[in-house]
């Protein structure tokens, strides 16, 4: 049974079609991966979600309630947005407290102990934060609500390699943990890929793929070799793309092989999301 | 011979030692990665060898000369910063004018076709660019000018995967076409991983690593399988750091191993060069 459900939304901005006619269905306690290019509409569907902005047609359902002017459905939302919008002069400690107001089962201690994994100091003024920790911040926040659905808007935006690493850790321990629906927005799929279950991917307000990671890596590979070994191998197969260098060339294919198929001196390996993403949201 | 010379820098900001008697050579027409965790001291260092620092010690060379308050070296280099020093409501157009005055061998109409390939309209004043094409008027700026040295600090912040693809092959053509010394600083290093030559890795304002690509990863390598295995394999020698799902273990190892020294039941495979620095830096 679907959780989160949009009916056949249509959301305009003047005569900007941002997105258009899309439904979606998306299930309890599973961690999804909303891809798509900039613009292509991910921030409006998440602002729709939390009735942050209205549609122009359709409706959107959280649990079976309309979340339009509806404070029974938000109440079960954490909406980690890109921009900030706890007030300046606030401490993270004080927002921490806040928290408890508005998420009666925000864990504050929980949030303490994520703020020291870190090193993220609670008793700064958030808008003395870097980028990167002001991401952390909205991470830590983000993590400790427990509510039914967190939705994150590009949660890694300017943190270090070891900071994202630890956030994905910390994401999947915690979902674990309590096991909740999470959707994840963000540029960075192949880092992504590990941690999300089914991959969403919007192109121009419409839905163009929705599956599981594992099926939808599977569905594809690349071949690399000497470029007119790989043309020859190649022709007539469905090919999303190539990269080339030099003499060599990688052929980025959407079907199967079989190895026994492939001639000797051409290599086959799998094919990445991100690659894939970019084949396919190419215009 | 070295085209850029620091000599024992050292630069405190009241207590704070943001680099610690560090000295660094560059070649020329070579493209460098310049890694660090946030506020290790990349910035700052880049802010030195283009004179918007003063080092506390040491001296900075260029081609021979001094940067402190001269303009021949300065003239060589080209820095896009993380902060927009352009006026707001200056156009793309007119600032690829300026660019002209700037630096005599920027290429206007080069600056013109990376714009359309970005899809960066040229009429936009710069101040109406979101994050991501912010982002992408600096790169055009910085391949355009044609400056002995470009320096880019987090160069893709907030570029979507498509457009750092076409960055990555953007930087390389241009590169191959015209070489030039480039220091790249950035945080996603898997990516910058396949572009750069040489990485430079600072860690509370030292340097503890210089070296090529090649040479850092062909030094260590992955050992995956079953935990009691990979403990058992992996006992003595030089580890880096775990992940560990369930029962599986991946072991993180900065030592070359003989395949057929491998029992059977575990997988050997290469070291990534962002996890080799995540386990480099991580406190």
């Amino acid at each position: 049974m679907s959780y989160i459900e949009l009916k056949n939304i249509t959301k305009t901005f003047g005569n900007t079609v941002a997105l258009d006619n899309l439904s979606l269905e998306l299930e309890q306690n599973k961690i999804y991966g909303l891809l798509g290019r900039n613009g292509a509409g991910k921030t409006t569907l998440l602002n729709l979600i939390t009735n942050k902005l209205f549609p122009t047609e359709g409706e959107i359902l959280i649990d079976g309630d309309s979340v339009i002017e509806n404070d029974r459905p938000l109440s079960k939302v954490y909406f980690m947005t890109e921009k900030n919008f706890y007030p300046d002069t606030m401490t993270i400690k004080s927002a921490f407290k806040w928290g408890r107001e508005f998420y009666p089962d925000f864990d504050e201690d929980y949030a303490v102990r994520l703020s020291e994994k870190f090193s993220l100091k609670i008793e700064k003024k958030i808008k003395s934060l870097s980028t990167g920790y002001k991401s952390i911040f909205k991470i830590v926040m983000a993590l400790s609500c427990n509510t039914p659905v967190i939705l994150l808007d590009e949660p890694v935006l300017g943190l270090d390699a070891n900071h994202r690493d630890l956030f994905y850790k910390e994401l999947l321990q915690s979902y674990s943990e309590k096991p909740r629906t999470i959707i994840i927005s963000t540029h960075l799929i192949e880092e992504a890929a590990d941690i999300i279950e089914d991959v969403i991917v919007i192109k121009n307000g419409r839905i163009i793929m929705k599956d599981s990671v594992e099926n939808v890596l599977s569905q594809g590979c690349c071949v690399s070799g000497s470029a007119a070994a790989v043309d020859k191998f190649t022709a007539g197969k469905n090919i999303l793309g190539y990269d080339a260098l030099g003499g060599l060339k990688t052929a980025y294919l959407l079907e199967e092989i079989e190895t026994q198929a492939v001639p000797e001196g051409l290599e086959v390996s799998k094919l990445d999301l991100q690659k894939l993403f970019i084949y396919m949201t190419n215009s």
